[in-house]
């Protein structure tokens, strides 16, 4: 692996100087930001998450705010799924799709109150397509980022850990809820949620300065829940089939492609302004979808191109995610297949760089 | 240093099967896609560019291309820059702002023809606010990014390189203007242009497939001329006072912050959105500006963050790129500094994490 360059291009976050502490060994850019991809190893980091407790330095979900009249409106002109009976306090995984379909992110819109939203927001600068549509609207919204830097407490022992910090209550939020918590004397958004499927929270913290000492108080109250930084694992994320944008989709496929149908109320979304494009596939379905894959043979190198997946010599799809997981023993991958090869126990062949290899369609993921 | 963590999301280009045969050691992300920093190391990498000619993955200064006959009125609303004037065949290195002036992004505009432009962008996804605008005001304009990738020849013998590979032809062509040139059957765009001050071309490789087809032929033409593959330098830049955005100026900015109000005709640039704003602006001229900065004593250690600029233990501005250059042995910097203190030899002290250092402001950079 190459060394990744420093510059203040590459942003750092109010967890920087703890997550170097922590003796992180790899970072990825994120959102013109630092996200740590590796500690100790990928497999090593992946036991302690699914066995402890893990604190994730995810700031780089940076948050797009809107606030006023019309922020609800323009929330729905940007997702396909229907809010209307969302409530304040609730948390949605919202496609973003552009006029044809397309998906710009798909980040977690948070709604704070009526008039007032969050946008947790996956790779790509969504403020610009946001703030792009409020003036081309001429919306009554201030849209906006503000110091708002996420945390994720992750892992089975999660929710011991954010009540010796935050007290019991915390324990009765609910999946995709939120409520607010005193930290030093501020009210922090926290939601049951996160990128793995251990069980977590992600704690929206207000303002860098108490970055830090939040840091510092979650690491001395686990300390006997063998507590470590950490960060999302490319094994867990690709068992639990958590996409992620760039790797696994981007502004070429629709939600539907990337089994995000059930996250689409086409018929009901109005105003949404993919809406037109998305009626029609809802319609005729995709051609292609996300499949979980599994490959054969020993541990796959690192995917970092699309791998062609083929049968009989025929390009039917390719291959995104891909990682070795100890506990299911095989290697687990993400896929993008045509129709006409995606049925469940489907044999194709996957085009790694380091030769050809047996793979097969799964009916689900692995988590 | 950290590694960099391979992933498909950080998108590799038509040129990194060459890049890692030359042996790069460091790379950065920029515009989701992989840029290398560093060969054999900064100081080196410098050296030859300066005394001899390097070929350049810049494949991540991604295209958006604009097409129909609203592009032109599209491409003026992005920029205060006034347009008018401009033919096909030109390049303009236009400021783009948003409607409260705040910089979006830094790009060179490339007129194909009256209704078809290319931008060639800095690190933001500039793309979602051009797609987001058109969409918004119902322009009769494509949006979209064409199979480009830009790859530069870059140093004092890089026209003798380009005219081995070209023809004589390509002397001729002026500093910011391009011509046509035919390489394997394709016509491509090639401009008198590059983030160095060492002289040097573009060229807009259209179709990945000749991409690494181009790079053979550069350095078989160039073996005698010592070619060798390099990257934007740090050290050469900040001499030379080329900007990077993300680095030393951000959305926070107005273009006459950052020096650049040469390139704003705010009063003739009928359409510009960030128009009003910058009006107010360019009256009343901006209190902090980018200044060359050089910092005494020995090397600095890497600029990953704002160092604080003090006056009397006040704050007055902050460096934002810094490195030590052998040709004017001295630290050579870019600061955004108060008009209070950014007069040419105002003595100022800047906080670096291992210490603080004097340092001067000056009338111009170096090259």
């Amino acid at each position: 692996m190459q060394a990744l360059s420093p510059s203040r291009r590459l942003r750092r976050t109010p967890f920087s100087d703890g997550v170097e502490a922590a003796g992180v060994s790899a970072y990825t850019v994120y959102n013109h930001m630092l996200l740590p991809t590796v500690f100790r190893s990928v497999e090593e980091d992946y036991r302690h998450l699914k066995d402890a407790v893990q604190v994730w330095d995810v700031a780089c979900e940076r948050q797009i705010e809107l606030r006023g009249p019309d922020a609800g409106r323009l929330m729905q002109m940007l997702t396909p799924r229907d809010l209307r009976g969302m409530l304040p306090g609730q948390c949605y995984y919202v496609p973003i799709v552009d006029e044809t379909g397309g998906m710009l992110n798909d980040p977690v819109a948070v709604k704070i109150a009526e008039d007032r939203w969050w946008i947790s927001i996956a790779d790509s600068d969504l403020l610009y397509w946001v703030k792009g549509i409020a003036y081309g609207y001429r919306l009554d919204v201030l849209v906006d980022e503000p110091d708002v830097s996420p945390l994720a407490v992750q892992g089975p022992k999660a929710e011991d850990l954010m009540a010796a910090v935050f007290g019991d209550a915390i324990r009765s939020v609910r999946f995709f809820r939120f409520g607010k918590f005193p930290f030093q004397g501020r009210d922090l958004v926290i939601a049951r949620s996160g990128y793995s499927k251990q069980g977590g929270f992600e704690i929206y913290v207000e303002g860098g300065d108490i970055g830090m000492p939040l840091w510092h108080a979650l690491f001395e109250a686990g300390a006997a829940m063998d507590v470590r930084a950490g960060c999302p694992n490319l094994i867990e994320r690709v068992e639990s089939g958590l996409l992620s944008y760039g790797n696994d989709m981007t502004d070429d496929n629709t939600p539907h492609e990337c089994g995000l149908g059930k996250f689409c109320d086409t018929w009901t979304a109005i105003g949404c302004i993919g809406r037109d494009a998305l009626l029609r596939v809802a319609k005729e379905g995709p051609v292609q979808q996300i499949r979980a894959i599994s490959i054969d043979g020993p541990k796959v190198p690192i995917c970092d191109r699309h791998w062609p997946l083929m049968a009989n010599d025929k390009p039917v799809g390719r291959v995104s995610s891909a990682a070795w997981s100890p506990d299911f023993n095989t290697n687990v991958a993400i896929g993008m297949v045509r129709m006409t090869h995606w049925d469940p126990d489907t044999k194709l062949t996957v085009l790694t760089p380091e030769g050809q290899r047996d793979a097969t369609v799964r009916e689900s993921f692995w988590n």
